[in-house]
Formats: C-alpha cells, structure tokens, sequence
C-alpha cells in the first residue's frame, strides 16, 4: 500500500461531450467523496480552463440524488473545453497558474477526462509537477465517440454512440422501404480520421433491412466506385441504404465534403450544406432516383436515451478505477481496457503511462475492412456487438428524461 | 346488434410512415384475426396500390409472436403509397377494379390507415361501394405524425414523434452548452402546413436548458424578427436553441426553404441544404457566432426506441375500434379520439363521418401561440404531455431492436 496522501482532487471534463461523460467524472466523483483522505472533490469549470480561471465547484454541496443521475445525464455536466497546452519549456506561465491553484486547494488529485489532446494535457500537467516536485497524483479518464485512442480495447462513449447510430439506422432502413419507389439514403456519421462510428452502421445488418454500403476515412474515397456500389445495389433492389464518415477523403487526401465536385467529371458542382447532402445530391443525378441525406449530428453524441448500458457501466468503472489507483499510489497514467470477448465478453481496467497516449490515433484495422473498401467484415461486428449490448437506467417524469441538475457551488 | 357479416377483411396502410402505424396495423389484424365472422385478413401490399395490383398478404398465414412485434416496429410493415384516386365520376377505372377485387376475395371489410389523403381515399371507395350496392363496411384509422386530421383529439403516431424531439432537443440543448464559447443551434422539424410536431419543443424546457424560440407555419415568418429574437438571447445568455418547422414562410406565402435569401436585405444569397442549415447561415453571418443547424429528418417519424408508451396503446386501441365498430354494422366512418385532462388524462374512440374529415387540416390554434409568434403557450404543454407518456415495449436482441419480420404470405 502506497503512503497516504491527504488533499483535495479536482475532476476536469475535456473535448467533445459523450452520452456517458458524466458516468465517468461520477465514478471520479463518488469514489473520492467515499475515500477518507481526499479532503474534498472539485469540479472544474470548462475543463482545464476552470483551473485556470479559479473556478471551480465543490462536489461536496451536491445531493446524492442528483449526483445519481449524472449515470445517465449527457453532455458536460461541469463544462468542457478545447484548450490545447503550450509546451511548458517554451511557455510555462499556464503550468505555474495550475501549480498555484493547485496549492491554495491543496489538490493532490487530479483526474481529466477526455481524448487525444486531453491526455496530452494530463501529461504535460503531470510532467511539470514532477519536475517542480509537487507532489500530487495525476490520472487520465479515457472519453471519446471517436473511439480512437490508443492503447485500450474501446473508449467510454464509444458504445453509446454505436448504438444510436446502428438503432437509427434499423429504424432509417425500414422507413427508405415503405414505398413503392426506391430511394437512396445517405447517412453521415461522426469520424474525421477514424471510421469506428461510421463502422457501427452494420450493427443494423441484423434482418435484412440493412445498410448495404459503409465508407471509412481509413480507405480512399472513390467517387466513381461509391457511384457504381450504389447504381448496382439500387437496380437490384430498388433501394440503398450508405454510411459515410465525415472524413472520408479523396486519394489526395482532400475531404469529399470540402472538394468542389467537380463539374467536368460529371459529379455537379459545389454545394453548401453537409456531406450527406451532397452525395445524396450526386446519386439523384448520376442515378436519377429519389434521394436522402440524413446527418446525424449531434444527436449521435448526445443521444443518452439510447446510451448502452454496457458503456455506462465501463464509463463509471474507468473514473472509479482512476481514484483507486491515485489511492493506491500510482500517478501519470491512464486508464484503459483490455477485454476478452472469447468465452463471453470480460472488460477489465488496467493503467497505460499517459506519455504513449498523448496524440495518438488508433484506426479500424484494415483487415476489419473489406477488399473493395466499401463495408466492415465479421472482426469488426464481434468487436462491436457487446459494447452496445444493455439499456440505460435514466429516469423520467412525464415521459421525459430527469436530467442532473447540479447546484454548482462555487469554490 | 347489427346483422352478421361474413367475409374477409383487408387492412392497408397509406402516406408517410409513422412509429406507430403498425400498432394500429396489428389492432386491426388482431382484432379481425379473433373475430369469428372474418373469414381471412390481407394485408394490402402498398396500400390501396396493393389491392388495384391484386398483390395482397394473407395475415393468417403470419406467426403470432412476428405479428406481436408489429406493437413497437416502426415504419408500414406492409407498405405505404401516396397515391391519389380520380373523382369516380371522372375515371371509375381504380373503383371497378377495386370491387372486382372485393368480390374476387369475398372482401367485406375494409381498412385504411393514413392521413388526409387516406381518408379521402377511403371516403370515395366508401360511397362508390355505396352506389353500386356492393355490401362492405369500411372504416378509416387515422395516422400522421402531423397531427393534422380533423375531429379528433390528436392522432396516432403524433405522441411519439412528439416525445422523439421534445427528448432529443432537452439532450441537443445540453450538448450546445458545453463550452464557454457560444453557440445558436437552429433545429428543424417536420410540419409543411401545421406546426404540432415543433410546437412540442416546447415539451423540452423541463429544466432550464431549454428551446428559447418555436417557429410555426401557423404564423408568418419575418427574418428580421427571427434574428433580433435569437441574438438577444444569444447576448444574454450566451447560446440559444430555436425550433422551426419545414414549413415556415413568408407573409407572401412563399417558404422559407425555398425563398432566395436575397443579398439586398442582407441576409446571404440562395443556398442549398435544408432550412436549418440555411438558418444557421444567416445567424452566423448577422450575429457572427458558432451556429449549427440540425435536421430531424426522417429519425422524428421512425424512431420507434423512443415512441411513447401512450400513442402506441391509442394507436392499437383505433384499430381495434375500427374492426369492433365494423362487426357492430358501423361503416363510412373514421375512428376519432375525444380525450378528457382534466382530473386526469384520459382517452376514448368515437366515430365521425370520414365526409367531414377527408381533406381538412386541423393546425395549432391560435390562442396556443404567443403574441410574438415565437414560442407556444401552457395550454398546448398542457394538450401534448399526456400524449408523451409512457415508454415502448420493444425488444431488443443484443441490445439492438428486434423487430417484426413478417412472413408476406401472398394470396
């Protein structure tokens, strides 16, 4: 057992919002109003920013009932931003801020949760406070839709997300059915460099009223072939269902969704309006069919009425695992999952350096992705399906959601 | 008791699908399934479309637990059209054909589930009956997301699209507060004449993050209202989510999705892309702030996860009213909610003439809107929430929706 380290612990929420955030900053939260030796729990306001600015609440002055619903409330609950960290060899004038909040809270915890770029705030924090020799326990809470960090089975949010999109799908698919008349729908989901949300789209496969074409921004984006995928499948069967990730790009590495189409290769001109919309866009006049672009938008990240159970459960056990460890003395890693799925699925947590995270993105392997780049094989599906498996806990009052609200009491 | 009539029924599903038309579906077939005087029940493919093509299911042939399923399977399950009969004094080419196919299956009763359109479908096929002395009882069952049919207190599937953006607008309306930085988030929903679906945003504002401004087609749109409206709040609160519907116009009449956003007033130039995307544009550029413009699309009308436990029950309920009322001699008629609030809700079936109802667009009365024109008031919250209520029976299969698959045994 480590020595015991008495002080206060700071829970920060970084980057895009999930369905399952707030599981995680309660795991943080509960655990450490449970331990004996955190002497209170902050939450900072707009991330890291909060520090900064000195603004914090005091997780203490919550209900416990309140607190509850943070399992199952989307968003930030305590504010997020999008603050990316100088190099503290080069400007070190954030870093001394953080050190001087830090003593006059006298935090020795420090949790962040979030992405790529969070984690590499997390561990240039952590790395100025061993090199000025404060002692304080720093650990990072995994937090991504994107799925893309490294060094874990899956990331908190991930789920979620792939539920929502692949139930909106099965959904989507059966309304493009209804007449007579085929239509084309194109589908954009989240995902500028990774195609894990996008991949989530043949989670629908599972009756025959499927998404038959899915594009990922870890392959070229073809616009003949994608135009040919879809002509053929539409002839055939008077209908076509496509997901699209943000991201794809073209072999130059332009996005589809900034490139001027071009008006001599025959694909129209340039559109406003999103990716969906204009591909939906170059079918109606390449095919001449009935077309649909449908963006799932926000909705995909924030949607928490459809969030996994299994997600929330994880989200909660990753902020739960982060203050044990800190408990247990350890400090500059990140929590992480290593799950079999053999023999049922097991997810257990295990602890990364924060230093091989930071800024590094994992992709869909290729070998998840099919010869003509155009859907995801098996691998990905027995990846996926127990990550959506389960149904969120969220209370109602009037058939709708009784959503945490925090009363935010200031340090 | 009115005399028996034996012979076969037919139930056909028409115009845009909904959460749950096949509720209503499946009352009608399980309903006429038990009755001992139904000698067989089809199911028209594609509607009335379905019967002119001699293409119709034969639902005794269908497994009671896929059929079960149909109570939370969103979408027509046997096929929608929009398809318009001619004046049978004109053309009673689709009428002839009608009655033969009547008499070819022993067809004398008759089911139409639809909106508008449907009921006047209904209503021509009824009095052609009528005329030529061909003994059928027919009856229509309402359904539309718009909520638009007259005589009744609202119809079937409207509950459920109404709970899908009143839960997806209080998760959006989280999502849009994260960061410290600003943002207007302009939401649009379905509704070209009435406004009921958008009006039910204002279901959202349980808590305080909320939709601060509805846009109804039921009042002229003035932009220069719509942008002071949004960047006084926008300034005072720094974010702001509005609701419009699809189909908002100008007092000339003209929609706002459609109208060239003229250079002269200073509103932008024409764009492509949906209406809130096109809002979003133009608040941008006149408030200069983060704008994002989000589409329900077709997810307000198929979302079946999130349909509310109330509609589909009612929805069921009106099929099922529809056969009984048939069986007791009734016909000619459309199946109508009258519904009581006060001390409780409640919700009864009645029969009004489908005369009255073909071709008649209830909107949202004027004394539920403000004088502003940019919000509704207590009296629609206190119209729409008993209709939301209740959650949906689905079952899923590894946490994705198990839906009805039927076995479409044709005739």
């Amino acid at each position: 057992m480590a020595q015991e380290l008495r002080g206060a612990l700071i829970i920060g929420q970084s980057g895009g919002p999930t369905s399952v955030i707030n599981a995680s900053a309660y795991g943080v939260i509960r655990t450490a109003l449970d331990a004996e030796c955190i002497t209170k729990v902050y939450g900072a306001h707009y991330g890291i920013k909060g520090v900064l600015d000195d603004d914090l609440f005091v997780m203490d002055e919550e209900d416990k009932d309140e607190l509850d619903k943070l399992m199952y409330t989307p968003s930030s609950a305590l504010g997020s931003c999008r603050y990316k960290m100088k190099d503290p060899d080069v400007d070190d004038t954030d870093y001394k801020r953080i050190l001087e909040i830090f003593q006059k809270y006298d935090v020795r915890y420090f949790c962040y949760n979030g992405g790529n770029d969070s984690m590499d705030t997390c561990n240039k924090i952590s790395k100025y406070m061993q090199k000025v020799g404060y002692e304080c326990r720093i650990m990072g809470v995994p937090k991504t839709i994107d799925n893309d960090l490294y060094g874990t089975d899956h990331c908190p949010g991930y789920g979620s997300a792939a539920k929502y999109i692949a139930t909106s799908i099965m959904e989507v698919a059966r309304d493009t059915e209804v007449y007579n008349v085929g239509m084309v729908t194109v589908i954009e989901c989240m995902g500028r460099h990774a195609g894990w949300l996008t991949a989530a789209a043949a989670l629908a496969n599972t009756d025959g009223h499927c998404c038959d074409f899915i594009y990922l921004p870890e392959r070229d984006f073809d616009m003949g072939k994608f135009i040919s995928d879809v002509k053929s499948r539409y002839e055939e069967r008077g209908n076509c269902v496509v997901a699209v990730s943000e991201g794809i790009h073209y072999a130059d590495g332009s996005f589809v969704s900034e490139a001027q189409i071009s008006g001599t290769d025959g694909f129209g001109h340039a559109q406003l309006g999103g990716l969906a919309a204009r591909l939906a866009e170059v079918v109606k006049k390449e095919i001449g069919c009935k077309t649909r672009g449908i963006e799932f938008s926000l909705l995909q990240r924030c949607g928490a009425h459809l969030a996994s159970g299994t997600d929330i459960e994880e989200a909660f056990m990753a902020g739960e695992a982060a203050v044990k460890a800190m408990l247990e003395g350890e400090t500059d890693k990140m929590v992480a999952f290593e799950c079999t799925r053999d023999g049922g699925y097991k997810c257990n947590t295990k602890l990364i350096d924060l230093s091989d995270v930071a800024n590094v993105e994992s992709k869909v392997p290729d070998e998840w992705i099919n010869e003509e780049g155009n859907n995801v094989l098996e691998a990905f599906l027995d990846y996926a399906r127990p990550l959506v498996q389960g149904e969120t806990p969220m209370r109602k009052v009037d058939g709708l959601p009784d959503f945490a609200n925090l009363k935010r009491v200031k340090a």
